[in-house]
């Protein structure tokens, strides 16, 4: 009998309801015989919604990696941004996965051009450099930000849904999209509504990147150690505990 | 009991042999709970070399997804190059993955510069123009061609797999490929002996595909029927057969 | 005395109205030294409005260049979108014209910044994709539809024109368009009368199709035979005629 | 009887031999009814292989287009590099094409990847930005000197074409080109030979902007006074004759 | 003691009243160790509106830097299009800054995304272009002209300011701009007032380049001699003065 | 009496002879108005020479600038790939300049083409996406590794110098750079030397840095907190010290 894939996903905040609501999309999203355990850093921002709480969350969601390493097959950063990825790719051989790239993939696969909606207004930058990044430009038409917080997307889960509801029926109107990326890790499970109401597919960035997770492992595939995602040399790293020390391999 | 999830991999070309080596791709990389039948075209070419054997292809290809549309949650398109993928879209509201672009993505998961080795050299343009398509001119640094026929996947099996050792190493030593796509169906299961060989991840494009194709069921998307991939207009199509003619919803 | 130049347009769809339009347009622009027969396929949509249409209408439109190969000096294809091209390159030596390319070599001549208009919305993103695959992004800043249909363009020409000066006035207006690629081979013929009523130039791609296939036989050029689109390799291509089969040197 | 299409072809140096070489291929390229005059500005450097050159030179050949606005329909600047494009559309209303933007249509209407070939070393960097510029840097694979100068394409016509075969040959070889612009005025007619030698089509920059005129002038298009190509405001320009004032219209 | 940096700006047109507002713009941005002198060319348009203008102002700009080349360690060249620029690095060793790339430099190092607000519609595209070419397309997010000329710039000082805001404040509150180039050189000095109206940076052109020009100088760099900026070589050039002949070095 | 400009130079990495390093180049570059102060992160890596280097260091350069807000004008980030640069303008008004984004800036001044020479192999990708993201992918025609560790660079610096010689002569014979960025801060006061060497335009990039951060103060320009990067929104960071939680303003 076939062993069960064990993935980690890492919410990239440190805001427990979120976790909560990211783990019950993963569980939904998986496999029978997947299983999903989801956590969050020990440290780091309550919310990601600028660059600062990005990069202050990523050593934490680092640390998460290095020490699940030897208990799960592959590991999802819940963040839109993908915050660390590469890095995460360094230390181990484990694929790790985006939940930015693999709602960009699914959305490739479903429609022609597609956008994203999404909280903090302020986060048009890092959403439109995310998808710069990745090299589609052209297929991403459209990018519209609610204005509220991404706490909100739990502590006021209505008022989430209808202002995306409102800024998705722009996007399909003024800018012609034909699918959307829910740009954030705190709207999982939206998107069976917001299919609903909208009429056009509508992609949870979690239960996106929990999929592709199971691919890559079903596939037996590991990250490669070639050049670039090679594990990190041995060197003193300051101010750090022990077990983020490399060597990773 | 969940009902599995029945995908339709359909081999680009009308060459029996390669269709079977597809097919043993997709069996072993689909999960149990998955049940996979391969098919190719009632008619084109044996196989598809340039551009004429891909647009004499893609009639045939789409024609099996027609007829096959109600018995199957998703279909895979079976040549790198992904022929009439966008009508494809178009024809069904079940996804269609093209193993090109699936091959792309889960290169991009695993790797930061990746290649593609493939058969004919007169293929460069094709396979160049696909990934600029795609967008990912900045992450594919190397295209690679072993001069053999695609034919000779099937019946020149050792062959093949030196000659694409042979380029692969070079992708790896010149140009800095940290991966490498298998540019074609009837690479097929070369990839474990070829990761042996040049210790890089190699990725059998049909199955990613296949894994894709699971994903996408797996989240319960269709393909957005907003605008671009609508079903196709009800008009007179001279000379092609009933099941052929519009409208297919 | 020199010989004179043959040019066989091909209409893309089997709509024979829109043959004899095109036709006209083409006789019109030509020089007098010129000899203009335009054909339709024997197979193929009444009209292409997305990619199912184009790629059902694509071996149909390489079989008119295979039975009169030896009876013209070059080839157009006469709908935008350029269906088949790059294979039409392949099973000829002459030069081969597609109308969405001359139109846009024609704009970038005429104007700094211009657009296309063409007849149903769902066709937004094969204009765009023609566009981006050739290279011009960054010159095309508009992209209107009228929402009419192809067929439209013969049966309801009045409506047509009308609704084609509207959104092209938008184009100008909005965009800052100083020029208008017509994009449909439909729409041949009313560049005058839009010249006239929006005071920008107006590109009618058959005439500018033509223009540029004589000017390529001028000039005694072929199409090159050394990588991309030699010709197609010989191979049993099931379903076809003897006379698509290859080679067809 | 229709009267002629009359083209002004304007040498962008004052190298009198490369005048009367480009006259013989504009002349050779022209169809019958055409009437090809060949003139040089009064005053600019020798031969244009620096931005320096083309800037000093760009005055005298914009005064070429004012002083015979009306004794012609269209105008060709013979210089790869294309020097004044944009300001000679802004003082006429008759076509003005570029022979190194024609060569580029030509190329990419002959084959899938093309090369250029040109003289000194330095103008690498003119070359790529023209083509850069163009939107073509996914069609131009190559771009090689000879180290030779420009004047030598007149005075050393042997030395000049042997080093184009080898450079030539150097970009079919490595960089898998399968067609050639001749990237310098002073090179037409070098194109016959070096297609016989080279076996790839190779373009006479010169021939192909010359048919593209004539296309133009048979399509009656005039360029665009709609925004960018308006002509120029009135205003006093100091130190220049009055013929060179504005208006222009 | 340090000896004084010395830096020469140029201004693009003739108009003498620009000509101060420009230099009253540089002395105020230097450092107290810094030496300005502001000149205009001896021939040239009264202002610089479109491309005419532009290259017709080039060689008496260039004239400036070759007069001038002894007496001096910088150049800027004052008008937002970098009129010759590249010229300009050939004729001497000293480092030339245009002023729109200075700002474009300015504005990525202030904000993630900016636009430029200028004179007259038409120049549009002469904008969007320099913005192009310069890389910065995934910065610049607005380009928007107030219709004013560019003399009204000093004549008209108060419209324009408040024609700047109007744009400018659309900028922001439309295109989500986070700061503002301003795309004239007469617009110096204006950035203080604009920038209290928009509380947005607002970048004086001018200021940005002789701020860059103290840089390099003060790094002691020289413009490349190895390729592309070599002096020109020595050739004739028909029309021009002796002190505008090669060899420069 | 003009108040100095104070630039706060920070190290990215921790490792104290580094910082030393970057401080004599940084005093040699500044104006004598200028005061510098290199200092470096209490925490963080000994060297940054993988994407996990830099993610650990970035938490500790953005508590530098924190901690440092009120003493300066200016920060300046000295390692070649900019971490953190998009958070630090969020955390201050005070201008912030990344030493690659400098760098490339005055190659840009200084040459058409030009390239990049650095140290450990696996850094190809950091560079390669540091000057995609900053949208020079078509001036930088060069990168090249000399395999040696970024601690090399102060503990044999004979050995880095010569290695650095070798590939840069390779980048200029076989690249055809014109220019080379020092893309490493280790690498401070090579440029000197390897100038001689070479004979093209070296820069160093810690020196480029200091001179953009006196121009920026010398504008008087501050960050712009229009949208981007406004300060950080108030929100408990778990695991980190007090001053480290927003607001900053």
């Amino acid at each position: 009998m076939q062993r069960p894939i064990r993935i980690n996903v890492i919410n990239g905040n440190t805001f427990e309801p979120m976790t909560q609501g990211i783990d019950e999309s993963a569980q939904a999203a998986c496999f029978p015989g997947t299983e999903v355990v989801t956590t969050q850093p020990k440290a780091g921002p309550q919310s990601l919604e600028c660059y600062y709480d990005e990069y202050l969350a990523i050593p934490g969601i680092l640390e998460q990696i290095i020490l699940a390493n030897h208990d799960f097959d592959a590991f999802v950063i819940a963040c839109w941004g993908d915050p660390g990825l590469e890095a995460a790719r360094e230390i181990t051989t484990k694929p790790v996965i985006g939940i930015a790239e693999a709602s960009m993939y699914v959305a490739n696969m479903l429609a022609a051009r597609w956008g994203v909606v999404t909280t903090q207004h302020r986060t048009l930058d890092i959403i439109e450099k995310t998808i710069y990044k990745a090299g589609f430009a052209h297929r991403c038409v459209s990018i519209r930000t609610t204005g509220l917080a991404v706490i909100e997307t739990e502590t006021a889960r209505q008022a989430t849904i209808d202002a995306l509801e409102q800024v998705g029926r722009l996007a399909i109107t003024e800018d012609k999209v034909e699918a959307l990326c829910l740009g954030c890790a705190g709207m999982s499970r939206l998107d069976v509504e917001l299919e609903q109401r909208l009429e056009v597919p509508v992609i949870d960035a979690v239960a996106a990147a929990v999929k592709l997770a199971e691919a890559l492992v079903g596939l037996k595939k590991q990250t490669s150690k070639a050049l670039t995602y090679q594990f990190p040399g041995i060197k003193p790293i300051k101010g750090f505990p022990e077990h983020m020390q490399p060597p990773f391999c």
